[in-house]
Protein backbone atom coordinates (compact mmCIF):
# COMPACT_ATOMS: atom_id res chain seq x y z
CA UNK A 1 0.00 0.00 0.00
CA UNK A 2 2.77 1.88 0.40
CA UNK A 3 2.43 4.22 3.03
CA UNK A 4 5.22 3.60 4.56
CA UNK A 5 8.90 1.99 3.63
CA UNK A 6 7.13 -1.31 4.52
CA UNK A 7 3.78 -2.55 3.12
CA UNK A 8 0.64 -3.31 5.39
CA UNK A 9 1.85 -7.09 5.85
CA UNK A 10 5.40 -5.77 7.08
CA UNK A 11 4.01 -3.87 9.91
CA UNK A 12 1.43 -6.32 10.91
CA UNK A 13 4.34 -8.44 11.36
CA UNK A 14 6.32 -6.31 13.63
CA UNK A 15 3.81 -4.87 15.35
CA UNK A 16 2.51 -8.14 16.13
CA UNK A 17 5.53 -9.59 17.38
CA UNK A 18 6.00 -7.28 19.94
CA UNK A 19 3.14 -7.67 21.99
CA UNK A 20 1.52 -10.85 23.57
CA UNK A 21 -1.37 -12.39 21.24
CA UNK A 22 -4.50 -11.08 23.16
CA UNK A 23 -3.01 -7.35 22.44
CA UNK A 24 -2.51 -7.60 19.14
CA UNK A 25 -6.30 -9.03 18.70
CA UNK A 26 -7.23 -5.55 20.69
CA UNK A 27 -5.54 -3.98 17.77
CA UNK A 28 -6.95 -6.11 15.51
CA UNK A 29 -10.05 -4.74 16.86
CA UNK A 30 -9.63 -1.50 16.63
CA UNK A 31 -8.19 -1.53 13.08
CA UNK A 32 -11.79 -2.97 12.06
CA UNK A 33 -13.48 -0.67 14.40
CA UNK A 34 -11.58 2.82 12.90
CA UNK A 35 -11.68 1.65 9.19
CA UNK A 36 -15.94 1.19 10.06
CA UNK A 37 -15.60 4.76 11.59
CA UNK A 38 -13.91 6.70 8.99
CA UNK A 39 -15.91 5.12 6.41
CA UNK A 40 -18.79 6.31 8.30
CA UNK A 41 -17.58 9.84 9.09
CA UNK A 42 -15.82 10.70 6.10
CA UNK A 43 -12.42 9.91 6.75
CA UNK A 44 -9.36 7.76 5.15
CA UNK A 45 -10.16 4.31 6.15
CA UNK A 46 -6.13 3.57 4.75
CA UNK A 47 -5.31 6.43 7.18
CA UNK A 48 -7.56 5.17 10.07
CA UNK A 49 -6.22 1.36 9.64
CA UNK A 50 -2.41 2.32 9.52
CA UNK A 51 -2.97 4.50 12.57
CA UNK A 52 -4.67 1.99 14.28
CA UNK A 53 -2.43 -0.55 13.44
CA UNK A 54 0.37 1.19 14.74
CA UNK A 55 -1.14 2.92 17.63
CA UNK A 56 -0.50 0.01 20.36
CA UNK A 57 3.13 -0.91 19.17
CA UNK A 58 5.13 0.06 22.57
CA UNK A 59 2.25 -0.52 24.47
CA UNK A 60 4.28 -3.60 25.81
CA UNK A 61 7.77 -2.14 26.24
CA UNK A 62 9.60 -2.05 29.23
CA UNK A 63 8.57 0.99 30.66
CA UNK A 64 12.50 2.55 31.53
CA UNK A 65 12.51 1.82 27.28
CA UNK A 66 9.81 3.84 26.91
CA UNK A 67 10.83 6.51 29.61
CA UNK A 68 14.19 6.76 27.43
CA UNK A 69 12.63 7.20 24.31
CA UNK A 70 10.95 10.15 26.33
CA UNK A 71 14.10 12.03 27.28
CA UNK A 72 16.78 11.09 24.55
CA UNK A 73 14.24 12.06 21.76
CA UNK A 74 13.29 15.43 23.26
CA UNK A 75 9.67 14.50 23.34
CA UNK A 76 6.73 15.44 25.64
CA UNK A 77 8.71 15.06 28.95
CA UNK A 78 5.86 16.41 30.75
CA UNK A 79 4.00 12.89 29.99
CA UNK A 80 6.93 11.41 32.48
CA UNK A 81 4.98 13.13 35.58
CA UNK A 82 2.15 11.44 35.08
CA UNK A 83 0.56 7.70 34.62
CA UNK A 84 2.58 5.47 32.53
CA UNK A 85 -0.14 4.34 30.63
CA UNK A 86 0.07 7.75 28.90
CA UNK A 87 3.68 7.38 27.52
CA UNK A 88 3.01 4.41 25.07
CA UNK A 89 1.10 6.81 23.14
CA UNK A 90 3.58 9.33 22.58
CA UNK A 91 6.42 6.78 21.99
CA UNK A 92 4.24 4.83 19.46
CA UNK A 93 4.35 8.13 17.10
CA UNK A 94 7.67 8.48 17.42
CA UNK A 95 8.98 4.77 16.44
CA UNK A 96 5.96 4.96 14.04
CA UNK A 97 7.97 7.54 12.09
CA UNK A 98 11.62 6.92 13.16
CA UNK A 99 11.77 2.97 12.32
CA UNK A 100 8.49 2.99 9.93
CA UNK A 101 9.01 5.68 7.64
CA UNK A 102 5.80 7.24 8.40
CA UNK A 103 5.79 10.72 7.58
CA UNK A 104 1.73 11.41 7.57
CA UNK A 105 1.14 14.00 10.20
CA UNK A 106 -2.16 13.35 10.46
CA UNK A 107 -1.60 9.42 11.09
CA UNK A 108 1.23 10.53 13.60
CA UNK A 109 -0.92 12.40 15.98
CA UNK A 110 -3.75 9.96 15.73
CA UNK A 111 -1.60 7.48 17.18
CA UNK A 112 -0.12 10.31 19.63
CA UNK A 113 -3.58 11.55 20.85
CA UNK A 114 -4.81 7.93 20.93
CA UNK A 115 -4.83 7.66 24.92
CA UNK A 116 -4.95 11.09 26.15
CA UNK A 117 -7.06 13.00 23.68
CA UNK A 118 -6.16 17.02 22.99
CA UNK A 119 -7.85 20.24 22.32
CA UNK A 120 -9.14 20.65 19.16
CA UNK A 121 -8.58 16.46 18.14
CA UNK A 122 -9.07 16.10 14.33
CA UNK A 123 -11.47 13.56 12.81
CA UNK A 124 -8.35 10.83 12.56
CA UNK A 125 -7.82 11.50 16.08
CA UNK A 126 -11.04 10.88 17.17
CA UNK A 127 -11.81 7.87 14.97
CA UNK A 128 -8.73 6.15 16.24
CA UNK A 129 -9.16 7.36 19.69
CA UNK A 130 -13.02 5.77 19.58
CA UNK A 131 -12.24 2.94 17.98
CA UNK A 132 -9.92 1.89 20.90
CA UNK A 133 -12.71 2.29 23.20
CA UNK A 134 -15.38 0.35 21.05
CA UNK A 135 -13.74 -1.84 19.29
CA UNK A 136 -15.56 -5.82 19.58
CA UNK A 137 -13.26 -7.15 22.31
CA UNK A 138 -13.65 -4.42 25.14
CA UNK A 139 -15.76 -4.57 27.92
CA UNK A 140 -15.97 -2.50 30.49
CA UNK A 141 -19.52 -0.73 31.78
CA UNK A 142 -21.10 1.42 29.81
CA UNK A 143 -19.20 0.58 26.50
CA UNK A 144 -22.58 -0.30 25.06
CA UNK A 145 -23.94 3.10 25.44
CA UNK A 146 -20.99 3.97 23.75
CA UNK A 147 -21.13 1.80 20.84
CA UNK A 148 -24.69 3.37 20.20
CA UNK A 149 -24.17 6.62 20.96
CA UNK A 150 -21.02 5.61 18.10
CA UNK A 151 -23.57 4.70 15.38
CA UNK A 152 -24.73 8.49 15.12
CA UNK A 153 -22.58 11.21 17.35
CA UNK A 154 -18.63 10.63 16.52
CA UNK A 155 -18.13 13.61 19.49
CA UNK A 156 -21.27 12.47 21.66
CA UNK A 157 -19.31 8.82 21.57
CA UNK A 158 -16.15 9.93 22.38
CA UNK A 159 -17.52 12.39 25.01
CA UNK A 160 -18.83 9.68 26.84
CA UNK A 161 -15.89 7.26 26.63
CA UNK A 162 -13.55 10.59 28.39
CA UNK A 163 -16.56 10.42 30.29
CA UNK A 164 -16.11 6.78 31.28
CA UNK A 165 -12.05 7.45 31.50
CA UNK A 166 -12.65 10.13 34.09
CA UNK A 167 -15.43 8.25 36.12
CA UNK A 168 -12.79 5.24 36.69
CA UNK A 169 -10.04 7.46 37.64
CA UNK A 170 -12.37 9.39 40.26
CA UNK A 171 -13.43 6.01 41.64
CA UNK A 172 -9.92 4.58 42.10
CA UNK A 173 -8.59 7.77 43.76
CA UNK A 174 -6.23 8.51 41.12
CA UNK A 175 -5.31 11.43 39.25
CA UNK A 176 -6.71 12.28 35.56
CA UNK A 177 -5.05 13.74 32.82
CA UNK A 178 -4.86 17.37 32.25
CA UNK A 179 -5.09 17.45 28.44
CA UNK A 180 -8.51 14.04 28.38
CA UNK A 181 -10.24 16.44 30.34
CA UNK A 182 -9.16 19.87 27.86
CA UNK A 183 -10.31 17.35 25.01
CA UNK A 184 -13.76 16.40 26.88
CA UNK A 185 -14.36 20.37 27.79
CA UNK A 186 -13.51 20.99 23.81
CA UNK A 187 -15.75 18.37 22.50
CA UNK A 188 -18.74 19.61 24.87
CA UNK A 189 -18.16 23.53 24.16
CA UNK A 190 -17.95 22.97 20.64
CA UNK A 191 -21.17 20.73 20.58
CA UNK A 192 -23.50 23.06 22.49
CA UNK A 193 -22.05 25.75 20.35
CA UNK A 194 -25.10 25.37 17.49
CA UNK A 195 -27.57 24.93 19.81
CA UNK A 196 -26.94 27.91 21.83
CA UNK A 197 -27.22 29.57 18.45
CA UNK A 198 -30.42 27.99 17.53
CA UNK B 1 -11.17 42.79 65.41
CA UNK B 2 -9.47 45.21 63.79
CA UNK B 3 -8.01 43.34 60.46
CA UNK B 4 -10.03 44.95 57.79
CA UNK B 5 -10.73 49.10 58.31
CA UNK B 6 -14.34 47.85 59.44
CA UNK B 7 -15.03 45.73 62.50
CA UNK B 8 -16.81 42.27 62.18
CA UNK B 9 -19.89 43.51 62.61
CA UNK B 10 -19.76 45.85 60.01
CA UNK B 11 -18.81 43.60 57.34
CA UNK B 12 -21.45 41.46 58.43
CA UNK B 13 -24.47 44.04 57.99
CA UNK B 14 -22.85 45.02 54.40
CA UNK B 15 -22.09 41.71 53.03
CA UNK B 16 -25.75 40.00 54.50
CA UNK B 17 -27.07 42.83 53.06
CA UNK B 18 -26.03 41.66 49.92
CA UNK B 19 -27.64 38.25 49.21
CA UNK B 20 -31.35 36.63 50.22
CA UNK B 21 -31.11 35.25 53.94
CA UNK B 22 -31.18 31.96 52.83
CA UNK B 23 -28.09 32.50 51.48
CA UNK B 24 -26.57 34.50 54.89
CA UNK B 25 -27.46 31.18 56.55
CA UNK B 26 -25.31 29.33 54.45
CA UNK B 27 -22.29 31.98 54.86
CA UNK B 28 -22.82 31.41 58.67
CA UNK B 29 -22.78 27.75 58.01
CA UNK B 30 -19.46 28.28 55.83
CA UNK B 31 -18.03 30.47 59.18
CA UNK B 32 -18.81 27.99 62.18
CA UNK B 33 -17.22 25.23 59.76
CA UNK B 34 -14.50 27.46 58.77
CA UNK B 35 -13.05 27.78 62.32
CA UNK B 36 -13.72 24.54 63.71
CA UNK B 37 -12.07 23.79 61.22
CA UNK B 38 -8.92 26.23 61.71
CA UNK B 39 -9.04 24.90 65.30
CA UNK B 40 -8.41 21.47 64.77
CA UNK B 41 -6.15 20.98 61.60
CA UNK B 42 -4.13 24.42 63.37
CA UNK B 43 -4.72 27.54 61.28
CA UNK B 44 -5.99 30.91 62.43
CA UNK B 45 -9.84 31.01 63.59
CA UNK B 46 -9.70 34.59 63.01
CA UNK B 47 -8.76 34.85 59.14
CA UNK B 48 -10.94 31.52 58.62
CA UNK B 49 -13.93 33.28 59.86
CA UNK B 50 -12.81 36.65 57.80
CA UNK B 51 -11.93 34.20 54.77
CA UNK B 52 -15.55 32.48 54.98
CA UNK B 53 -17.80 35.98 55.96
CA UNK B 54 -16.43 37.58 52.40
CA UNK B 55 -16.07 34.20 50.70
CA UNK B 56 -19.76 34.70 48.68
CA UNK B 57 -19.94 38.69 48.89
CA UNK B 58 -20.41 38.62 45.20
CA UNK B 59 -22.61 35.74 44.63
CA UNK B 60 -25.85 37.49 44.04
CA UNK B 61 -24.34 40.32 41.93
CA UNK B 62 -25.50 40.32 38.47
CA UNK B 63 -23.48 38.18 36.13
CA UNK B 64 -22.35 41.01 33.74
CA UNK B 65 -21.39 43.32 36.73
CA UNK B 66 -19.39 40.42 37.87
CA UNK B 67 -17.77 40.35 34.59
CA UNK B 68 -17.41 43.88 34.35
CA UNK B 69 -14.84 44.08 37.60
CA UNK B 70 -12.87 41.35 35.97
CA UNK B 71 -12.94 42.90 32.85
CA UNK B 72 -11.95 46.31 34.30
CA UNK B 73 -9.32 45.49 36.64
CA UNK B 74 -7.00 43.44 34.79
CA UNK B 75 -8.24 40.53 37.21
CA UNK B 76 -8.35 36.60 35.87
CA UNK B 77 -10.38 36.73 32.26
CA UNK B 78 -9.28 33.20 31.90
CA UNK B 79 -12.63 32.60 33.84
CA UNK B 80 -14.44 34.46 31.17
CA UNK B 81 -14.49 31.64 28.91
CA UNK B 82 -16.09 29.51 31.87
CA UNK B 83 -18.78 28.68 34.37
CA UNK B 84 -20.43 31.76 35.20
CA UNK B 85 -20.40 30.27 39.67
CA UNK B 86 -16.81 30.68 39.35
CA UNK B 87 -16.61 34.37 39.08
CA UNK B 88 -18.05 35.11 42.25
CA UNK B 89 -14.88 34.03 43.91
CA UNK B 90 -12.16 36.34 41.93
CA UNK B 91 -14.38 39.23 42.21
CA UNK B 92 -15.17 39.07 46.10
CA UNK B 93 -11.37 38.42 46.73
CA UNK B 94 -11.47 41.78 45.04
CA UNK B 95 -13.71 43.77 46.47
CA UNK B 96 -12.87 42.28 49.90
CA UNK B 97 -9.71 44.28 49.29
CA UNK B 98 -10.74 47.41 47.48
CA UNK B 99 -13.83 47.83 49.52
CA UNK B 100 -12.86 46.49 52.51
CA UNK B 101 -9.62 47.01 53.01
CA UNK B 102 -8.47 43.37 53.40
CA UNK B 103 -5.04 42.97 53.25
CA UNK B 104 -4.29 39.65 54.10
CA UNK B 105 -2.98 37.86 51.33
CA UNK B 106 -3.89 34.81 52.84
CA UNK B 107 -7.44 35.37 53.47
CA UNK B 108 -7.84 37.11 49.86
CA UNK B 109 -6.57 34.02 48.22
CA UNK B 110 -8.97 31.76 50.21
CA UNK B 111 -11.34 33.66 48.84
CA UNK B 112 -10.26 33.64 45.49
CA UNK B 113 -9.99 29.58 45.56
CA UNK B 114 -12.86 28.75 47.43
CA UNK B 115 -15.24 27.65 44.06
CA UNK B 116 -12.15 26.33 42.10
CA UNK B 117 -9.51 25.26 44.13
CA UNK B 118 -6.30 25.97 42.79
CA UNK B 119 -2.69 23.66 43.07
CA UNK B 120 -0.83 24.37 45.86
CA UNK B 121 -4.00 24.92 48.25
CA UNK B 122 -2.33 26.61 51.37
CA UNK B 123 -4.00 25.27 55.24
CA UNK B 124 -6.53 28.20 54.93
CA UNK B 125 -7.40 27.63 51.09
CA UNK B 126 -8.18 24.16 51.73
CA UNK B 127 -10.79 25.01 54.76
CA UNK B 128 -12.47 27.47 53.70
CA UNK B 129 -12.94 25.37 50.30
CA UNK B 130 -13.97 22.37 51.88
CA UNK B 131 -16.45 24.48 55.11
CA UNK B 132 -17.91 25.86 51.73
CA UNK B 133 -18.43 22.13 51.03
CA UNK B 134 -19.32 20.55 54.27
CA UNK B 135 -21.32 23.67 56.36
CA UNK B 136 -23.84 22.27 58.69
CA UNK B 137 -27.02 23.68 55.78
CA UNK B 138 -25.64 21.96 52.57
CA UNK B 139 -27.37 18.83 51.39
CA UNK B 140 -26.19 16.89 48.69
CA UNK B 141 -25.09 12.88 47.87
CA UNK B 142 -21.55 12.28 49.38
CA UNK B 143 -21.86 15.00 51.42
CA UNK B 144 -22.26 12.85 55.02
CA UNK B 145 -18.94 11.00 53.94
CA UNK B 146 -17.12 14.38 52.89
CA UNK B 147 -18.03 15.33 56.88
CA UNK B 148 -17.16 12.44 58.19
CA UNK B 149 -13.78 12.57 56.42
CA UNK B 150 -13.65 16.06 57.64
CA UNK B 151 -13.02 14.52 61.35
CA UNK B 152 -10.03 13.17 60.39
CA UNK B 153 -8.06 14.58 56.93
CA UNK B 154 -8.40 18.11 55.55
CA UNK B 155 -6.66 16.88 52.37
CA UNK B 156 -8.88 13.57 51.84
CA UNK B 157 -12.30 15.53 53.04
CA UNK B 158 -11.38 17.93 50.16
CA UNK B 159 -10.80 15.50 47.47
CA UNK B 160 -13.88 13.75 48.13
CA UNK B 161 -15.59 17.33 47.83
CA UNK B 162 -14.00 17.96 44.15
CA UNK B 163 -14.38 14.10 43.32
CA UNK B 164 -18.44 14.94 44.25
CA UNK B 165 -18.10 18.49 41.98
CA UNK B 166 -16.24 16.73 39.03
CA UNK B 167 -18.74 13.84 38.93
CA UNK B 168 -21.84 16.12 39.27
CA UNK B 169 -20.82 18.09 35.78
CA UNK B 170 -19.87 14.90 33.89
CA UNK B 171 -23.36 13.49 34.97
CA UNK B 172 -24.60 16.92 33.77
CA UNK B 173 -22.11 17.38 30.63
CA UNK B 174 -20.74 20.14 31.67
CA UNK B 175 -17.26 21.19 31.22
CA UNK B 176 -15.13 21.07 34.16
CA UNK B 177 -12.88 23.73 35.34
CA UNK B 178 -9.14 22.65 34.89
CA UNK B 179 -8.11 24.29 37.90
CA UNK B 180 -10.48 22.05 39.93
CA UNK B 181 -8.55 19.01 38.20
CA UNK B 182 -5.45 19.98 39.11
CA UNK B 183 -6.20 20.98 42.30
CA UNK B 184 -7.79 17.24 42.79
CA UNK B 185 -4.44 15.74 41.18
CA UNK B 186 -2.28 18.10 43.11
CA UNK B 187 -3.76 16.84 46.75
CA UNK B 188 -3.67 12.85 45.17
CA UNK B 189 0.04 13.31 44.45
CA UNK B 190 0.86 14.77 47.54
CA UNK B 191 -1.25 12.59 49.80
CA UNK B 192 0.10 9.42 48.37
CA UNK B 193 3.71 10.51 47.80
CA UNK B 194 4.20 9.47 51.86
CA UNK B 195 2.63 6.05 51.44
CA UNK B 196 5.08 5.36 48.53
CA UNK B 197 8.38 5.89 50.56
CA UNK B 198 6.95 4.04 53.51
Amino acid sequence: MGYSRYNREELIAAVSAGMPSKRWKHVEGVMESAVLLAERYGADPVKADLAALLHDLAKFWPIEEQEAVIRDNGLNTELLRHDKQLLHAEVGAFISQRDYGVEDEEVLDAIRYHTSGRERMTLLDKIVCLADYIEPGREFPGVEKIRELAETSLEDALIAGFDSTISFLLEKGKPIFPLTLLARNDLIVNRTKPREAE
